[in-house]
Parts: C-alpha cells; structure tokens; sequence
C-alpha cells in the first residue's frame, strides 16, 4: 500500500465506523417511532414556523422581556409566605386574563415564612473585618448576643468526619470546598449544618456555592437533620471564605463573630394554574411551568422571573395565534419553590389520582438565557418522541437532546415518578454568578433571548400537546 | 493569466505589500537607533532569560503572589490618612531590609483622610427597596435626617444642560450612562455632582463605572468645582441605576430617601522609595512603581497590591541575581494615589530641580494580569529603544508596544511633562469589574500571571538601567 492507499483506507474506516454510530442510534428512534409518526411530527413545521415568526419578529417580539421587567420592577423579591408574592399571584392572574385566558384556578397551601432579619459577621481575630454573609434558609438565630468562637476550616465532609469531635466542639466550622458542579458542591449548604452540628460545632459557614463572584454571598436553602441541635447556618463570599482559609492554612487562630436574627412562620400561599383547553383531550395535560417566589434578596428576574413568563407566554401565544391542541395546555406557576419545593409537593399531592393525565411536564428554572434543547426524562420512546420534535429547532440552535434521570427541580417531583418531562436546557454557564444573589436582576436578562426561548418554549408545548400519540410512560 | 497565475500574482502583491509596511517601520526605527545600539539590547537576551527563569521556574516561583497575598490578608483595605496604611508602609520596608536592600527613604506629606460613615439610600416610590450605594470620595453628608427627593435620570451631560434649571432643581439627579471605555463614562462619576449642583440639584448619583456587575457598586474620586455648593454624591449598581431609569421611562416618579455621612481630615502619609544603587551612573533614575494606598472598600489586592509588589519585586530579584545595573533602579511606593495622586505630585514638586535624573519611570496600576507589553510615552527614540527591548519578551507574549502620550496614573504627572516612561499594558479585559469595590481581593490575582508580571517588569527596568545610552526626551 502507498501513502495514498493508506489515508484512503484511513478515512473509510473512520467513514465507516461514524456512519454504524448514527445509523445505529437513527435506526433505533427510527424504529421505535415507525415512518407514520416521524413524518406527523415534521408535519409541524409549518406551525412551529408559525410560533417563532410571532414572538421573534411579530407581535410578540420583547414582550416576554417587557412584560417580565415591568413585573420585576413593581414587586423585586417575592418571597414564600410574603404579601408581596400573593400580590405578584394576583397581578399574574389579571395579566393573564386581559389575553382573554379564563380558565385560571389557584390552589391554596401552606408555605414556611422564613424572615431573614439582622446579619453580620466581624472577623475578630487576626484582624477586625467584616465578612460578607447571607444567612440560609431556615437557619435560626444567635443568642442576641452574638457567637464568638474560633474557626476551623474544612475542605470535604470526610476531612470533617476524620477529624475527632473535641477539636470542632464549641468552634465555628467554615466548609471550603471549591466549586465544581452544583449538584456536586451544593451539599455542604444543604447538609452543612446538620454534620457541623453532629460533632459539637456551635455555627456553620459555607463558601458561597458559585465559579465567581464580586464579594457575593449566595443564600439558598439548607435543612436540619432529625436529632441534631440546630445551630445559625450562613453563607458567605468566596473572597471571605478564601481568606479565612488562608490566614487558617497558615496556622494562624481565626475569630468571628456572628449575628443572625431570623424568624419562622407559616403562612398561606397559592399555586396558579392557568388552562388552554384542549379539543380532543381537555383531561390531557402538557404543563409547562416556572416558580413564580423567589428569595428575598435580588429581584427573582432569572430565578424563576424568565421560567415564569416563558410559561406565562405558552398559552398566551398560542390563544393569540388561535393555535388550540387536542391536550389541554396547562401552565403552572408553583409557589414556595426555594424553601424546598412546597408547592409542587402539594400539586402532586392533591393531583395525584389524576396524574396518569400528565403527557407531557415541563420546567423551567435554570435560567433563560439561550435555549439549546431539553434534558429529558422519561422511557425510551418519550426520548424518541421529543428527540424528533427537537429536531424541528435546527434553525434556532435548539434542537439537543440532555438525556436525564429526573429533570427540573419542582417537576423532578413528577419525573422521579416515572412521568416524562423536561427542563429548558440553555446557555446558561453563567447562571450561577448570580443565582440566590443580590445580582439576580433584569440586567442578567436578554430580550432576545427570552423570545426565543418563549418561542421555543410554547411550540414544543404545543406540538406534544397536539400529537396524535401520547407520551408513553 | 490563468487561475495559477491570478493567485501567485495577488499573493506576491499581499507579500510585498506586507513586507513594505513592515520595512517601512523596522526601518524607521532602525535607522534612528542604528546597527550598534540593536546589538547592544539583543545583547541582554541572556540576562532576560536569567531573570525570567528564576522568577518563573526558580526560587522566586510564587514569591510575589505569597508576599502579596499574606500582605494583604494581614492590613486588608490601607485608605490614605489612616493608621492601617502606615502600618503596611513600614511593614513593605522591614520587608525590602529582610532582602539585604538598605538604601530606603520615606518622604512625608499630607494627605486627605476622607472617612466613610453610615451610607444608606432607599427607594420610598414607586416602592420601597434598598439601592446599592457607595459614596464618592470627598461627598460631603447629608443633613443627619437624610435628603427625600425626586430623581431626574439623564444619561449624558447634554441631556443636562438641554433641561431647565427648574426642571432639575430640588431633585437628585442620576447619571445613568452605558459604560463604554473607563476614561470616557469616568466623567460622570468625578464633575458629575459639579454639574449637578451648578443646575440646582440636591444630590448626584452615578451609575457605576463598569461594564458588569453583581450588584456591585463602585466608588472612585470626584471633586467639587469652585463655586458650586457641594452636594451628596455617589455611585449605585448598574442594577439600581438601570431598574430607576426604566421605571423613570414610564412615567413613573421615583422618590429616593438617602443618609450619607462622612468626614474629611488631614494626616500625614509617606512616600516610599527603594534605592538599588547604579554601578556607574547612580544619580541616574529607572522608577519603578505602584501605588500602597487603596480605597476603603475591597482589599486593595488589584488596585494596587499587584503593582505594588511587581515593583517591590524589580530591586529584591535583581538584588537576589546580583546583577546591579549601570543606573540606579529605584522602586516607589506612592501614597495617597485614590484621593487624586497626591503622593505623586509631592515626589514630582519635591524632586523638579534633578527630574532631569529620571531615565524613564515606569508604573503598574492597570492590573497584574498576563503582561503583554508596555504603553509607552516619550520621544520617537524613546519608543523605539523600549520597542526593540519589548522584542525580548515574545517567548511570554509581552512585546506589544502602546503609543500614549501620557500613560500611568501617578506617573502621568511625569510622562505628561515629556520625561520617558510607560505603564504595564496587561491583559486587564476584567480589570474594572472589580474596580474600587468590596470585589478587590486576592481572588483576582494569580499567581502564574504575578511571576510573569513580576519577571517582566524586573527584566525590562535591568535591562533599560544598563543600557550604555539614555532614554532620550
């Protein structure tokens, strides 16, 4: 063989191998939906052509950005059990309604009241300075006094378990592990406190649960283990947590002093479920949703403003564009998301007799920055069937496929259980500069954006909805 | 001509074409600086390596980043005026006498101490929300009960000076212009409550000067011009600034409630100046320098620890390398730089009568990012010898030579008079991100690009302290 022979075969083999991978993966979904349904659903290009003209260049275009500043802009922060979030219910209501949307029902439950009052933590010792704290949810109070105690630092939970109780007694424990993914790095927020407890410690900090920041602390929520002394749980900024570490890694002694204040109540709040009726299946459901809290420091614009409204806008548009399903689109704005996924437990809760309605489940709250596709959960043949619905959005960079176990953070309730959903996958590597902080705001918001993923958002709604097959569990 | 033909031909064209430019200035310069004098700074290749080894791969490997950060973990923020800040000064110079380097004077002068107090503004219409505040330097307070008043956004000068005075008196005004470059949108944060007064106005706020933010405010120097009462000012985030200007847009009235307080002395600081005596020519001066002052608020790790200890490094590596130049390198360490280069126009009055000494002066206040080069200011000559040597650097990508007529901050004083010299040209696209904020910590410093910085900077001051002729003006 010549040189020329050689690349040649090269290349066939390669040629070779890829096509076996595509032909093989193409063949599977190929099969499993058969010719009849693959062309049904490329018969929706038409519509789906339809859906993104409307919001990306007609009518539509800004409005889920226009609409979402305005309501970010009256009401900020809305959190659980707080008057202003069942304002912000009542102003969703009476916005949906003025698109002529009348079947809006809302679902009464009680949400924790978790009052952040007073913080503030001074480095005592070496130097006197003040460290940039957010307190987590559910942590409860200092004495009035305050803690002071020494710090010791921890990088993992095994370097805690390794480390005998009579050197964390009485001190402060200060996890700092450095942030990899947030499914990964997160638990030392939620769990933090319960094993910094479990071996004496008297507060627990984390270091904030984010790639970057600019002296931000990151709140989000944390849980008390049964049997464990509660003890103040607080975040604060990775510059702090870094120096801490520092001045520890160094053999130095370093003291804090710390004052949380926070109060716990229980109060009502409501889930809101707004229906676009379907033709043939009005019992059917395709839900898509956000969470319409928030915490109580930012403004709630990313999480879940841009989920919210992308939901909001589905059966908008899609009344607008009298584009009604043979399933009923319904979409769900859940409450008392951040304090542990209040409302969409009791969703599921009182719906649960009927949950076998469900096609089709959707969420979005990890951002709407750029749609590229869904994460997917659900049987072989749901992949299969939203695998080919996303391949109609080629031409907005959003047709990929994320296959997962449990999509979403509300629906993962949902989805855990076997039902078939997906959360809006998109752009988002940045979303955790700014999630649980005082910088959620509208500048982390884009108008283009946002009409493409309310564009996307409503035509894959609506297509699911209006298939002639179910969704098979 | 045939196709082949076409493209030699356009290809040779390009090619020549190339060639003539680069000719053009490869001969400029080399006609000005001569065959001889080339081959003289080629000569320092191996000294350059020497330097760039040791501090890279050798015993100096991290020196800076350590030094740097244990400096900053133990003083933190060092404003002008206080105690902290001469504490850190005698602290760099036990320091400096630990690297056997003993020729150290320090040059006393007075500089502000502007304190800052309570600093609170509230937003009471359309709703109550916290606005993120910082006060600029030298604002004068408040009245103790605060100033109530209604906000007129503008987003430039002219839209200002186009209003009626009416229209603007008794208000707070807001400048909320899109940042575009630092030394363009600065204007409003230092005349901004100048113009703001002359119209009438109660108050002046800014946006930040940043092109990003998590809520970050930023603060920075401003001066009251004679003869207008001096009013309250300070910058917001973006966020507040951007969520006032939208609901100013609508129509809506915006009432702010803002309590500032703070207050102005007059201390004495230092300047700081390290000698590393010349061998032939000590009356001669290379400056090297940066700033030991900081703003009150973040670390002062950025702006300017990282230019600080670059210049601290110059004479304690070439000390360490024995390698004593021809002129004397002196390191300074000015005071006072944030409240209006104060410890830079003192060693400029101080030193006029042997400012013909100064060869070149140099000075890193940008950022210790990736060095890429020097912004150069000086005669053509000039830049045509500190170009030929920035030839050395290609091996770490910091041979770009930038044209200005007057680079530095402290140093633009000198450079402004036509005394030779050039500021570190760095890879700063995120400098003013952390800018004057609680954000400036040693989170932006990294050690690889402080060695790089630190390698670059020692080797480039050696190598022009030596050189057989001056800098020319």
């Amino acid at each position: 063989m010549n040189i020329v022979h050689i690349v040649f075969v090269t290349l066939s083999i390669i040629v070779a191998n890829e096509a076996k991978v595509l032909n093989k993966n193409v063949d599977t979904c190929q099969e499993i939906l058969g010719d009849e349904l693959i062309e049904e659903i490329w018969g929706y290009e038409n519509v789906k052509d339809e859906i993104l003209k409307y919001v990306i260049d007609g009518d539509f275009k800004r409005k889920t950005y226009d609409e979402l500043a305005k309501f970010v802009d009256k009401f900020g922060a809305r959190p659980s059990g707080t008057e202003v979030l069942e304002k912000s219910i009542d102003y969703m209501i009476d916005l949906t309604r003025e698109e002529g949307l009348n079947d809006i029902v809302t679902e009464e439950l009680e949400v924790p009241r978790w009052e952040r009052g007073e913080e503030r933590i001074t480095m005592l010792e070496p130097r006197v300075k003040d460290i940039s704290v957010l307190g987590l949810g559910r942590s409860v109070s200092t004495p009035p006094e305050g803690i002071t105690a020494e710090v010791i630092v921890f990088k993992s939970f095994d370097e805690l378990e390794n480390t005998p109780d009579e050197k964390v007694a009485g001190k402060i424990v200060l996890y700092a592990p450095i942030f990899t993914k947030y499914g990964e790095t997160n638990k030392y927020r939620t769990q933090g406190a319960t094993k910094a407890s479990a071996k004496g410690a008297v507060a627990s900090l984390v270091r904030s649960i984010t790639p970057f920041s600019i002296n931000t602390p990151h709140t989000g929520s944390q849980t008390y283990g049964e049997g464990v002394i509660p003890i103040p749980t607080a975040a604060i900024a990775i510059e702090d947590a870094d120096l801490i570490s520092r001045i520890h890694a160094r053999g130095e002694k370093v003291v804090l002093h710390i004052r949380m204040f926070s109060n716990l109540e229980t109060k009502v709040s409501r889930n809101t479920l707004i229906d676009l009726k379907g033709t043939q299946n009005p019992e059917k459901l395709v839900i898509v949703s956000g969470h319409i809290d928030s915490w109580d420091v930012g403004q709630g614009a990313m999480d879940d403003g841009g989920g919210l409204f992308i939901s909001w806008a589905a059966p908008v548009i899609l009344k607008r564009l009298n584009l009604i399903p043979k399933r009923t689109v319904r979409a769900i704005f859940w409450t008392a998301e951040e304090l542990g996924l209040i409302g969409a437990y009791a969703y599921e809760k009182a719906h649960r007799h009927e949950s076998d309605n469900i096609n089709f489940i959707m969420e979005s709250d990890e951002g709407t920055f750029a749609p590229l596709g869904l994460a997917v959960g659900g049987s072989k043949k749901a992949r299969c069937i939203v695998g080919e619905v996303l391949k109609l959005f080629k031409s907005i960079n959003a047709s990929t496929l994320v296959e997962e176990d449990a999509p979403g953070s509300d629906i993962g309730i949902f989805t855990g259980n076997g039902i078939p959903g997906a959360s809006l996958h998109n752009d988002n590597a940045k979303y955790f500069w700014f999630h649980h902080t005082e910088g959620d705001t509208m500048n982390v918001e884009d108008p283009d954006e946002l009409d493409l993923g309310a564009a996307f958002w409503t035509a894959v709604a609506y297509i699911i909805a209006d298939l002639s097959e179910d969704i098979p569990r």
